[in-house]
């Protein structure tokens, strides 16, 4: 298979964007993942956040928004369906009431998809989604780096007397041997907190936090350097909480915290990482039910385009694909 | 093929609701004809509206609110998925610009579907759609009877200049020949009017008016009586328009006028339908962008599943699926 | 002048609805009252409310929405505006600030109208405007009726510690012999109550209370029956608190109080006072604010409709336009 | 402690509606059980829903708009705060993420107040609620009758794989002998099925079920003589998933299903319990960020007073205050 | 005529803001162009839109949101009703469903307008109009400059099998000679593509495009002189595609792309053309129903008001009523 | 009492976000002021508003809202509740009807806190309410200074002929010598203008007023300079009309003006406030209503947070809990 025969999305022209059921990206929905080199995947899972619930409906109201979704790249002019071939692999099949159930489901779906070659770039979601997800394609030997926008840091031990939820994934995943905490940058942090110590667990494995503060302080451009300063050239993944943005961006999410990123300064740094070693993404914590102005789920559907742009090329670089 | 083989909705026991990308009511998207009794078709149309747009965007919200829809109907235990073989055919590549590249398209699409013998039921799109649907699989020799549900008789003989809109439709269906006004009953009609003539090419033709004086005096039962009076056993197309419910069930239409039809008594006159000759049916100005809520595109879900079990019905009857 | 010369809406099929900014109906905006019979007034006035402010927005809102509304009534056949000369005469200019002042503005723009011998049909604005609109319109020597729809009496001695809001309203009125409440019928009266006594003042002083539990005992015939018993042949007015209609008709507004009359009932009821004695009428208590959905305005411009038809066909014949 | 002791709802003519911290139906909150004959209570629980959470925000939300809820049973003339004291007793301490340990608490909290002699009316939650509420109150010598109002029967044997959630709850009831199915009467039943079977415990266990087709063919009034046949003399909870009434009244909760109750209807029914032997009652399934009109939780507040009306009469006369 | 003369808003605090049929900036509505030096214009139009319509209801929102708007700007100082005489000279009358013949009565409706002297500062609509403006207001002699805000180039030689749509507008002006490719600049352009070349017929024919990247890197102030260098000292018009803001700015509109301009540098550019030579402008592609909050139309409010601002400077300035 | 006696928020962990009635930052409702050094208060007054009411529900809103808020200040560290005693006291009585009712309703309630020498920090109600605080709680002899966020000056001397309402605050407080103009500095002021005088007062009388203009010219830290050289060491007041923010935070405000301050830089003013002398604070004009995606108020309950941070430090620094 070569690129002429990738999966293309449907053409506006010919299928305006209001036609046809929503895939992600309006690409075809692809349940067999042979010859994919992506699959953008839906995990409808909202059972491990703490305050308001939702984000089970994120994928859906995500593939809605992406019918706005075009090909090409502005910036980067990265066309991720000549460079990847690409298919919306459908959604994990969640139990909405078993945690435990679900959380196995998830690392089960991705363990097939990894096990076929197909790297993962997911909508949520919460944002516990991660923690399975590094379980299933993740080799310990191997651990990975993240770009990680968010407001929380999600690196508490537990909460509420549960230990797997949307607070404490990355410690889990570090914990596991999944994450290397030195190859980590958390960006966006802010907001109030329960206790001096919420992001000890962070600063104190090693991961770089890259606080609101911060962020002001260095500038955008240093706050890249920085980024790819991290992660350097190992295995990375993005995960972004939709909750990183500030809430004039994100109002549909369970925990907005004002003061947060902008939708252009998150579209610079995710596209500042053409060229660096990726193995796939997700955007997390989209409850559309909370934005009636389908603002949020918008914005979620751009990230995951920025974010298939960079996974894609660097696929495409491995796969020898970008030769001249 | 036989029952055994028909498509399935998605079992929300093991695939939850807030699952997959929507298709109409979790059915297989098939975009080949072959082997299937009914077609449920999106009709993203709303160039002839003539004040607010916006049931282009229909198909898509009630595929997304049929998510709530299970398989066999409350009152009548019809299931559907027993009586025929059914998919979500996806959408007439509608052009959004051209007017009667539309109608073309929408005649062209219908065509195919009925040279494959496949019987339509279709999520509009605007009130225009019935009359290139009625041209597409309609025989003049044979014209058709119809239960037509509206708050408006669509029997203008032009509006805005035009001849062809959502208000001219069903006036247009009988100068074809393609509607037998004598087997035309028109339910809920209602609301201001721009003359004292407004419905009177209706009554002339012959068609029963039973607007909602004459609905309120006769009652829901002697109304059902009077429909099937009408239509009698000839073949019949059920069109609703959801304006024909009162606001309060669907104020996310262009044009919406109180003291309209309940969701029950729609139900109940629908499911009287039951052993009637049934070729199709269409639910038409679903704008969900008017209604914030989704109400609209749930009571518009819940009446597609209502003309399907009476349609498949007929259907399986005739193709001789009812014995015993 | 006559017929002929008479104000007519935008014809919709030259002048579509969305366009040119709203008016009542979309009748011409005439500050001068010469020539006119009817004068559709916005009074867009809410310090008299106790809970939820926002009336004040009603005015513009039902305006924009009543492009909605044609030019004959469909069960009717009247057409107010071959019976009478109306116009949107705009809106009293309130004091948003000083509740007297508004008040005595709301009286003298009433006076100037009554003067030019224009009756008024108006769009609150709280349901405190009528006590001042009947101080002006109203001679003590001949006291008027009411029908009043309205979920609760407004026949409280005082709230909050002042006379004149909109629970005292209709007291008032009787306390200055400007109503007469052996003449007065309120329909659709519920909900909760502060005391037992809440509507004691209604009929103590006489007025026919018709609350939902009666009017679902009596049925609409007799309900309608009762109305015209008790407003005989004297003058009378139609005051509508768009509360007296269940939320699902009118979540917009600032006391809602479910188990209400439904839109149909006082469609059927308005309708009923053709041939009375009508001198003006009222839509209030609109707060376009409290319901994205403008399903609220949409009734109340259809219902101020109906009350011009009735009105316009009352002066017609007091007018005797309506010989032949 | 007498009636003149009782706590009372905040006077809005002193403390205006929109003065003070919301609680329900601005009673104090006292989290101390002593003194109570009632206790209103939240159960922010939605772990047991299949589709849409969102429940967990109800009592919130009630808790708000019942600020409109004045103190008079405007048709039985009931002053319950005259009758019983009555406080908000808060919320149940809630795990958002550990279904068992959430069930836990629910049955601990109704179990202290049990011993307390208090009566619980509440406000979920999702419809598992009742479930773990029965094992708290209900002596299985005593089984306990139930009017139930609800689209759907809640008794499946299990959803998902899991045997305690929003659809099994009536029959785990029936099952631990708390529920004495002779003496449950189900009303509203209706929607789209996944199985013939779905409401097979309902009969088969002897339930009477009177599904809106009966409903409507019985008529209000001996629906009424039918469900107070059924429940007899014995002790008798009232539980209302508020999607039983019809979604223009309910919209805002996870599984609308068009063709319901009407508010009306509604209160009509509870208010004819009068003088039955009620022990407690809830309203569940209000999910407020489903419905941006807040129409759903208002209905859910007026339900809420017209279920603590009923009860506080029943205790009232247990306790022998209704003498004279 | 001199400015004592000149039309004047209503004054709130005489008539407050709630009160009158809404016009642009409660102006008078003046249907005769006598007299006047700019007239604002609605064009309720979206027949030209590919994606989701609704602009059509722009006027009459953007109207009713102008009720914010005061008479003085406050950064500039300038007082457009004392340097000239504006009023709202109502809307085009559009064919909603013929798109040739809304065209045409575009260009014929702005003939008449500029036949009388008289400059348009236009709502639409979408972003079609300007094509038809152009065609009645410039003469080829003297083709004019742009200054374009806008996500979209709008350069496309055709879509979906149609040239004149909103998505070709200034290639078609451009072609017809009536607009100076080498005097226009676009600023904002962002958002995913359709094709490498999408806006390669702007940089082709000589246009100066801004898209975001430059914009961000040039910054506001070189931006700003960049646009005054382009646009030099021959007749400009200013068009403002609502879709240039970012999308916290302008949910409301048929295909917003994230990571665009701010109000705030919207505000300063245009307020920076005083002095420049300005015929005309307009703010396009409102589509109010997408954006419940009204956040969209007030910012189209304020944005006509900065035009407004700039032209009736220019105007002034022509007109010699600046000296001293 | 010492710290450790001090009142605390619910913990999340124990007592969910979505559990109990809401209070201001899940704080004790506690109505005796006795041990407190802070009180935050509720103030639900809309009466001095010129356009849109609504504030009055602001109070209710912003406590929902506050659900949000933890414990700890990200950026400071500050924790308010080890520092001071800090309450929900509840709201001010207001009269909804009676203006100068209410005026002196809630004098009186500050001079009841203040006598306590309870600190106030209060969320409005509209912008008229520091004035009659400032009667309350300064002192003649020692004015106060101001850091006055707002989009308006709020220094006309009188609007619709009253001179107490929301557009006269400071000028009313500098006249009666309770503020100090020389050590006032209003912060984000723009929009456009009734006159070229509106703001005279306030420059005048010797307050610092940094417009946008101006704001964007010195940029933030400068901003923040002049801020603490203008309120010096004296004792001073945090006002922030919410309609400072741009609207994009907050729309749900009666007069939002476009081009605003952003929450980012607010909180970062504020927090530069750590050290100076502060006395109480407000957060007014949140109009719940008119924005339904709930983001108003979520900002609005930051803000309180923020204000509540330093003044909670101002005061544990004059009461000595500082050392070490």
């Amino acid at each position: 298979m070569n690129a002429t025969n990738f999966n293309q999305p449907l053409d506006s022209a010919v299928t305006p964007r209001f036609c046809e059921p929503a895939t992600f990206n309006r690409l075809p929905l692809q349940k067999d993942f042979k010859g994919l080199d992506i699959g953008l995947v839906g995990v409808p899972f909202d059972l491990g956040a703490t305050y308001r619930k939702g984000a089970a409906l994120g994928p859906g109201k995500v593939r809605e928004m992406s019918r706005l979704i075009r090909k090409i790249n502005h910036a980067t002019r990265i066309n991720p369906y000549e460079l990847c071939n690409v298919a919306d692999v459908g959604d994990v099949p969640i139990n909405p009431i078993d945690i435990n159930a679900s959380l196995n489901a998830i690392e089960a779906f991705y363990r097939d998809l990894h096990a076929a070659g197909v790297a993962p770039v997911s909508v949520g979601g919460d944002h516990t989604i991660p923690y399975p997800i590094f379980k299933a394609i993740v080799d310990p030997k191997n651990p990975i780096g993240l770009v990680h926008f968010d407001a929380h840091a999600d690196t508490l031990d537990e909460l509420c007397g549960t230990r797997v939820n949307h607070a404490t994934t990355f410690r889990r995943g570090v914990e596991d041997g999944l994450v290397d905490p030195k190859r980590v940058v958390q960006i966006g942090l802010r907001g109030t907190r329960y206790g001096d110590d919420d992001i000890s667990y962070s600063t104190d494995s090693g991961m770089r936090v890259i606080d609101m503060e911060e962020y002001e302080k260095l500038g955008r451009d240093k706050v890249i350097a920085e980024v790819h300063r991290v992660i350097g050239t190992g295995p990375t993944y993005v995960t972004f909480d939709i909750d990183g943005l500030d809430p004039v961006f994100a109002i549909g999410t369970g925990v907005p915290e004002p003061g947060g990123l902008s939708m252009r300064d998150s579209q610079v740094i995710i596209r500042s990482l053409v060229g660096k070693n990726l193995i796939g993404g997700d955007v997390c914590e989209v409850a559309p039910d909370l934005d009636v102005t389908d603002h949020t789920p918008l914005n979620a559907a751009n990230l995951l385009f920025e974010i298939l742009c960079v996974v894609s090329h660097s696929i495409a670089h491995r796969k020898g694909r970008l030769q001249a």
